[in-house]
Parts: structure tokens; C-alpha cells; sequence
């Protein structure tokens, strides 16, 4: 089969993560998070994200990102995100349902928030008619592969300080940003109250870590997961996998290649004049424009996501275990089908 | 380290299910269930149950819950259980939070309800006053280690849906119940609307199977599954679970020696004078009242826990992997602790 | 004290419904409906809106969103409506945390839908990671003071039935849009599966109607009004008010007086030159835009809303008292602060 | 037709209460509270509780309990309350469905919660697995009739405070508590951090009051109340409903009234052989026993409920414009049903 370019958790799990997974097999564990695996994996977790506060691994990104909303936003409040959010766009109205949150979306170019776009959603605070934001939630790296600078995040967060907003980092792919940035995970961490770290998509089987910078705001986290369905029993195989993914920075590897393959793609394609690239490529995903009869015929052969039909944008996604050689043959494909070069 | 008597989900992960989860490791898969690990499971899922509907994989036991009763609950519509069911003791309100529900709980013998207790939280049906049952919940096998019988499902479904009331059973130890009574899962599932089968607590890593009897009853299921946070991205693990638990019925093996060791445990515990059995021992639990002053001792060197403070009561209880041998030290370490026998 | 030209609800009782509400409060009645006013004032409803189904008088506006949003949503589903919709802007998130939906709102020209506006949010429809839309929340008159057509509510009735969506009405001004239509509440309620009829903004002291036009429908409906806080114990006397409104087409005089000052008020500003009236004036409202130096003059001795402070848009209300009068002294007050004449 | 004596909500508005209303029909005034009328009633109330907080007006009891709890509870707690409370007994399982909170209903003699049987529902606190309780409830006066005494309040509140609680008080017949109890608002309230004190019950047409004793906890409470489907738009005419009470002391002498009217019941029922009072007779409600059979005979000419068909217990209710005669009627019927006196 050829590899897939649909997404980045269409990948299997990383042989290392195999590899603790099946190490942390080892007779009985207390349940629910009382073993030594969880105490060493959270307790690195605190370590590379700088935070005060406390570790809390889920079962997937939907879960991750509505035990940190949930711990921020008082019971009555609103989510300012950027329109193409996953909270917004791919978890099936969970946010609200589960929270009973309204977000509060705004038109964000290349999927990033700015500090005028958030200001564009205050209006009305005080008023009790109004949604009251009491939250920004940010991906990093955003929806559309593209990442914010630390200097970018660093506004954004002074803005929420100084309008009373608490910041949630929705980091499904968190690693991604930090090799394509070329910073540290506390360097990202800093800009938010509580923030997300995403094993799954970086070669986990099926893993998130919730990472709660400062004590205060981690007190009722152990209760929102149990009641939002995010507590493991046999949690050691949860965090098996991040022991894995932080040893050697093995996550830090697996986002840099990643990043790699997605770039490798984009100059690929640099040449070709029946696609265009239509966002910077600062993660493992390339979005282009193409003919639609063009993408039909390529799809016939190769796995992907249409973004955006009406515009004829398509989704590619590298992952951990992406070749240079699948780069180079989903290439060909490419050029084949648009008629940019014989094959 | 002896061997836990503390919980069934103290146990590792079942070496066949480990190599299920290393086969299914090859390659890319398709997302959230398009795979075909995930067709198989499910397949062989609905094959043993009989369903007519449909079988959703999910991460864990308080989420397979809540996914039934939200397939089968109106929007106002409150749950009739039995106090000591999981949903209303060990699950922190989720299904008070999530599905908005209100457990009307019924003091049950056992952990068993019948149709007269269920009959006795259905005045006030049709006042709007009232919350209005519209599901009742029975756990198969209970919570204190009891099982229904077929007869005893037949009644309560007959009751039930003579009264217009769904019927869920959470499965927890489904399997444990079906080792015990010596039938077939259809056997025990016809009498559900819709019902869990657990395959954490049965030597799996992590991983609860919701089936709908009925495919009317499935239509919002997919959704349900991913607002309340319950699909997983690289579904292909958690069906390769249940592969090699269905396989040669494992898990009824599985569940035939963990409850064969509760048994020998129970045994075991019939000459000792300070040690009193408390239930009928019908799967892999055994609850026995014993001075508390030997229960702070024994604890010392073994796992498990206190069930009922005030009356003394504990839980002791048994897994797939519980050795005769661990039976058989943990006897002598109670009848030294109780002074049963010198040892 | 100036006329307020602010709201139709910050007029206050209209005489023949403070004589009703007097008139009821005679010896004892049975609570929660139970009684002859809630009877007549009900029947009467369903006999002018043809409804089969059943009416359920409620408190607010809100209530009556909620309620009649409430019986048309399954679990998991969404809402469609406009951007403008008091149920998106005004209601501080009320949908999002009672009934757990989200709501799609699509920006409408005019604050009205129409099948291609409905039609662009059915993207992902049957993919579980998409939200669902499951209902047409549509507002008459809207609120931007426009009305639907008959033959354009037929049109999206048409279409929602076509595509499994169901179609809710808030009808907080609907009495206006039968006013400005020229037809019967049955015309306009026939393209609804649920609709609020208001009362307040009419001339009641507080009272709304939650028609539902098929039975089946109301089912749960006296149960979701307890739960959502919208049964009223002493209940005569919010029948009471629907009877008086009701009677001698009070309802629709009170409606078409409203309208008439609107228009009147539209027709004076025809000719001023620093006033642009950006709306169709089709009920009690005048949407116009001016100078935002005239706009605080002129509330220094009027009060009215600023709609959008961006734009200048001011939002006129009249109400079943305003009189010629206030509106032509409005009118001179206007045309001073603009210059427009001298005075 | 005779007095009913099913509710203190069967009967009217009281003549002042609806003078009050009608005075405050003059004109134009603000929505949403923003009026004199509401300035003017909730000072007072502020004044009468000693609140250091604020007042919100609400529509009905459900509503208020539904907003104090909702300000004082943490989005994952749990309430404790009586399991005769109107909470868990009477309000469709409103609490659950919209706070998403679990009722720890405890079987309360009398219908009065100690700090013994608080303390007994406090198990499981800071572990993830059990509800964890945030607020305790109490009704004063209780729904079975009876009142806490202050030093009751004072005790419960001591140890709640020392336990890390929440006190909220139902106190939709505050008002005959505090009648029957001879103390003032203030010496109740400062008891709670949330109370309600009930109008409808008390003479009004239909309004409760939340009273918030510090501010801090009011923070939120414009937002839940207009969430919560609670914010009126004619809010005067609530507010002029509260004047009237409050002035002259109306709301205590009505609540004497119907205390006094409830105890001369009482005394006149001490001589019958065939009726058994079964609670304290302190406030508005007498609770006796007597044969099934003249229980149905008795309600052919007499309204009033049945609490409890399985001990035949039923519920006898005076209300403001109770009076003597009907009081005497009522024996007399009483009487010459269960054959006490011949007639």
C-alpha cells in the first residue's frame, strides 16, 4: 500500500512506544494513575513545559481539550477561537455539548488569532445579554499547518492578561511547532494558563498529556476527568507512551522528520504550476489548490483529505514514519496527474 | 510484590491481547474505525451478542456508560438503578454532568434490582413535577460480585418494557457473569436494549464495546460516541483488542479463572472463624466483613480495598492472571492475621 | 418623560390586559395550569394557529427559544440560524449551556435565511466529526425588522423538509409580521414544526406561547418547561394576559399600531438627509444610520440603542403606545440634531 | 367553592401586591431591572437580609434555587440536601439536567438536615472516583412543614464553613419560618451564602428573590440568571410585587396569617381519634394520617394532596387569605368524615 497523506494519526505507533508499552507489562499496577509510569511521565512533562501545576494524561485530543477548557472557563463563559479550530470545526459540537460553552469564532487567516481578532469578539462584556469570553484557545501548531512565534504567542497572552482571558493551547501537534520553531516546550508553555501536548499524531498509540502551568488552576482536574470520561484505569499504557516519546527527545525527532517530509513535499511541489501551496508549510501539513479533476484522479490512488471542496483545497500530511521515498513517489503522482511533468 | 486482590483492572495487559495489539502495527490505517481490525471486532461483536444493531468501541467503562444511556434516554429523562451501581457511586456524577440525567437510586439486595424496586421509583410518571424514568440500569455482573440470572433479565426486560422503560446493562464483567451462568452473550444481551462488554477488566490494555441490539437505537450513536469524547484516532488498537479476546473465546477463559480463583478464595475462606463471606460469590469478587483491626493488617502486605468502613466490609478480588498459588498465600495471610490458623 | 423609542418592552401593561390579569386574581385556582384561564387562553391558540399539537405558556423570550428548540433537537444536534438571531446574540450563550447545541449561524442579509443559506451549513452531514444540524431556527419579524414572506417560509419550510431538518419560529414579534403581512397566524405557523407566539413585546406584562403545531411532538414538552425553569405556578395570570391580547384581535391591533408608528417614523426620516434608514421597515423597528456625534445629542434626550457602534446603525423602536405624537416629536428632535431643518 | 387547601400557591394575589403592579403600569421604564421599582425592592431586601451582596428577581422557585446553586457550586460538585427537598422531589430533576450536579439526597427526619447527617454524605471527598460535594441545601421552612431554629441554622452553617461548604437556603416560605420563629430575615440569612426568599407563596403573583450575602459570589449571577431563563424584561412589574410585601411588614403578617390559620387546623384536629399529625406544625402545612378511605371521601368536596398513598400521609395547606371560617369549615368536614363528632 502506498502511504498515506490523509492525516498524521493514520500512522501506526512508533516502535519505541511499542517497545514501553509492552516493557510496562509487568505484572500488577495500581489503577488510575497511582504507578510509577505516570509518575515519571508527568513528572517530565512538568519538567520540559516549565509548569508549576500538574500533568494530567487523556485518552485522546477531543478529551484533552475539554479538560482544559473545562478547568478555566467559570461555568457561564465563552471560548474565543479562531474559525478553523478543531474545538469549532472537527469535534462535533462537543465543547458545547459537554460544556456548555458557546464559541465565539472568529475569521483568523492562516488559522492564527491575533490580539485585534480577539479584541473583535469583547464586545458587549459586562452586559449580560452577551456571551462573556472568558478564554482564548489557540492551536499550535494551528489546523492549517501554520505555527505562531513565541514573539506572536507572547502578545497574545499579554493581551488576554490584561484583558482578563485565560489562554488554552490546543497542542495536538505542539511538537511540530517546537521543531519548527526550534524552541523549547516551556518557551511555548509560558504563554498559557493550561495547554495541551499531543502523543498520538507525534507516534503515540493513543495518548494526550493536559498540562496545568500553575497549581490554582489544576485543583478540580482530577474530577473533570473522571467525569468527562478521560481516566484511565490501566493508566500505565498511557503513560508508557510518553516515557518513550520523551526519552532522547524521541518526540522532538518525530516532529522534526515530520516537518521534514512536509517541507521535502512543498518544494517538490514548488515547481509544479497545476498546484499552489496556499498556507506557509511550518508543520507536517502541506494545503494546495488544485483541479478538482485532478485531485479525483489522484485520489484514486493515493490517500488524502479534500479541505475545502468549494475551493478546491486539499490536505497532504506527513507523519513520523513518512519516507523521502513516499515524498518523492506521491510527487510523481502529483506531476502525473496535474501534467506538470512526464512520467 | 504479591499479587493484588485490590482490582481486576490491577492486572496487566493479557499476553495474547499484547500480541494483537504488536500485530496490528503494520503500516498506515485509515482513522477513527475505517480500518479493518475495527470491522472484524465488531463483526465477531454483534455475531455473539446477536445484535440486530450496531457495536461501538470505546476507551473505557464510565464511557461505554454513558454512551448507552445516552442512546436511550430522552432529553429529560432520569435512570433507575441500584445504589450500589457504578454509574452512582464511582463515576464522580458523570452521567448527572454529561447526560444531564438524575439516577433514581434504589437500595437493591445483592446489587440486584428486581421488578417490584423498580416499580417503586415510578410514581409520579406523567407530573411534570417528577422526574420521569425512562431507562433502567442493572450491572451484569453487579458491583458486589453477584449475577442475575437469565430468568431474573428475562423478568426485569418483560417489566420493562410492559412500562415503557429501556433496559441497559452495563457490562463491565459481562463476561465474568456468562462464565458464571454457563450461557452465551446473546443470552444475557437479548434482554438489553442496548448493552457494554467490558474487555479492560477481561486482560485487555483498555477497551469497552457499546452494542446496540437494535439499529434504530444506533443512529446517533456515532455522534454521542464522539461529543462524550470516546473515539479514538488509531481505533485499529482497541479492535485489535477484542480480537484476541474473542478469539478461542479468551475472554471466557479469561473469565472463567479469574472466577474460579474468587471461588478458591471463597473456599478457602469457609473454615475461617473471623471472616465473614458477604455475598454470593458469582464472578471474580469477593466481599467479606472481618475486624478492622486484622484489615489494617492485612493490608500491610497485601493490596485491596476497604468496601464499607462502617461495617467492615471488604472487596477482594481476583483477575485473569491470579495464580492459585497467590489464592493460596493470601489465605494463609488471612488466617494469620485473623488468628484462623498458626501459620 | 420623553417617549422611549429603545424597546418594545420597555412599555409597559396595555389596560384591557392589566384589567384581565385584575379580573383573574379571584379567590383560589389550581397551580401549574390546572385552570380555566390556562384552558381558554391555550385553545384559543391552537384554534388561531391551527395547531393539532398543544401550547405551553412560559415566562420570557428565552423560555420560549429554549422550549420550543428543546422539543426539536436530538442530543446531539445543532441549529441553524442567522447570524442576527436573538437566540445568537442576545441570549448571553443561553442554547449553547441548557440544551448543549451548536448553533451554525450563517450571516443574513437582512436577518432572514434562505434555502442556499441553509443549504451552506449541511456540509458534513452523517460525519461524526461534523456537528449536525437537526433543526431551522428562523426569527418573524427578524431582528433587524424585516419579515419573511409567506411564500419565502413556505420555500424554507419546503427545504427542511426535503433535508430531515425540522423548523422552529421564534415568534417574539410574530404578532408584527402577521400585522405587516396581512395574513393569519395559521399561515404563518403551518411552516413551522414549533413556534413562539410572544406576548410581551404586544402589550402583556410578561407571558410567551410555545405552539406545537403536531402532537407527537409535544411529548416531552411539559417536562423540558419544569426543567428549564419555565412553569409558572400561579399560571391564571399569565393566561390571563394571552385572553385579553387575544380577544378582539387586541393582539393584532396593538401589532399594526406598532408597525404604523414605525412606518411613520420611517416615512418622516425619508426626507432628512443625515439619516439612511438600511433596513426594510416591515414591523415596529427603524434601523438607520447617522452621524455618531447626532447619535450622542440625540440620546442625551431619547433612548434608543446604538446597534452597531462600527457602523453607526441605530436600532427605533415603537410600541403598542406610542403615539403620533412621539413619533413626530422624535421626528423633530432627529431632524434638529442633524441639522436636517431648523427648529 | 371551599378554600383549597392543597398549596399556599392555589391562592390569588394579594390585594396590595396587585395595587402595587397596577401603580407601576405608568409609562415607559428600562428593561431588565434596570428601573426605580427593582432599585427600590432589592435595597430593601439587601437591607432586611443584611446582605453585603446583591438581589436578583426571578420568576419562580425552581429558578431561584437553580441560580444560587449554580453560583455557589463548582462545575464538578455535588449538592447535599434532604431527600425531601423540592430539589430532589419536585422539580423534574432540573438540578441535574441544568447544573449537571448530583443531588446527595440524605433521608432527613423531619425534613431538617444536622451537621451528623451532612458529615455522613462527606466519604469519597478528594478522590476522583466519588462526587464531591460543594454546597449543602436546606429548606427553611422545610417541605414537610417544620422550621430549622437559628441555632439549628447556626450550627449547620459552623460546620459547613469548617468543612469547606456551601450553605444555600430554599427559602421559598422563608418568610413563615422566620413568622413562626420570631426572628428577623437578617437572622436567617446570615446563615447562608445563597438564600431565596419566596414571594408567590407569600401573596405575590409570582416572584422570588436570590439574595447573595457577599459579593464576591455575585460575580456571575446577571450571567446564570439570564442563562437560566430568569431575566424578565418588564422587570418592574416583579420588583412592584416585593414593594408591596415589604412594606408595612406585608410579607410577615401574611406569613403569620397563614401560620396561625395552619396551627388553628392543627388544634382542632388535636381532638379527632381518626387523624394523626405526624410533623411539627410550624409553619403553613399540617402533615397527618388517616384511613385511605376518608382521605378519597374528604377530597370529593375538599382540595389537597396526598403525600404518601403508601402511609397514607397528606398534606394540608393555608395560604394569606385563609381564614378562620374556612379553617372551621374544614374541621367540621374533616370531623364528620372520620366519624369524630356527628355533624
Amino acid at each position: 500500500m502506498t502511504k498515506s497523506f490523509g492525516s498524521d494519526n493514520h500512522a501506526g505507533t512508533h516502535p519505541a512506544v511499542m517497545r514501553a508499552i509492552i516493557d510496562a507489562n509487568t505484572g500488577d499496577a495500581v489503577a488510575y494513575g497511582a504507578d510509577g509510569w505516570t509518575e515519571r511521565a508527568t513528572a517530565e512533562l512538568r519538567r520540559l513545559s516549565g509548569a508549576d501545576g500538574e500533568v494530567y494524561l487523556v485518552f485522546n485530543g477531543s478529551g484533552a481539550n475539554l479538560l482544559g477548557l473545562g478547568l478555566l472557563l467559570g461555568r457561564h463563559e465563552a471560548v474565543i477561537c479562531a474559525e478553523s479550530a478543531h474545538i469549532n470545526t472537527d469535534e462535533c459540537g462537543a465543547a458545547e455539548r459537554i460544556l456548555g460553552t458557546k464559541l465565539l469564532a472568529v475569521p483568523a487567516p492562516g488559522g492564527k488569532l491575533t490580539p485585534e481578532l480577539i479584541a473583535s469578539r469583547l464586545g458587549g462584556r459586562g452586559d449580560e445579554h452577551f456571551s462573556q469570553p472568558g478564554v482564548v484557545a489557540i492551536t499550535q501548531a494551528t489546523e492549517l499547518g501554520t505555527c505562531y512565534t513565541v514573539a506572536e504567542l507572547r502578545k497574545i497572552h499579554d493581551f488576554c492578561a490584561a484583558n482578563g482571558l485565560r489562554v488554552f493551547i490546543d497542542g495536538a501537534r505542539l511538537a511540530n511547532a517546537a521543531a519548527h520553531l526550534g524552541c523549547t516546550l516551556a518557551e511555548l508553555a509560558e504563554h498559557a494558563d493550561v495547554l495541551s501536548f499531543g502523543g498520538t499524531k507525534n507516534g503515540a498509540m493513543g495518548v494526550e498529556a493536559v498540562i496545568v502551568m500553575r497549581a490554582a488552576d489544576a485543583v478540580n482536574a482530577p474530577y473533570l476527568r473522571k467525569q468527562q470520561l478521560q481516566l484511565s484505569s490501566k493508566m500505565r499504557f498511557l503513560a508508557a507512551q510518553f516515557i518513550a516519546l520523551l526519552e532522547d527527545d524521541l518526540w522532538l525527532k518525530n516532529a522534526r522528520h515530520a516537518n521534514a517530509m512536509a517541507a521535502r513535499l512543498a518544494a517538490g511541489l514548488a515547481g509544479m504550476p497545476g498546484v499552489q501551496v496556499v498556507h506557509p508549510v511550518e508543520s507536517d501539513a502541506v494545503f494546495a489548490t488544485l483541479d478538482p479533476g485532478h485531485i479525483a484522479e489522484l485520489q484514486r490512488e493515493w490517500i488524502f483529505h479534500v479541505w475545502d471542496e468549494t475551493t478546491s483545497v486539499v490536505r497532504w500530511m506527513t507523519a513520523f514514519d513518512t519516507q523521502e521515498s513516499d515524498v518523492d513517489a506521491f510527487l510523481s503522482g502529483i506531476a502525473a496527474v496535474t501534467g506538470s511533468i512526464s512520467v
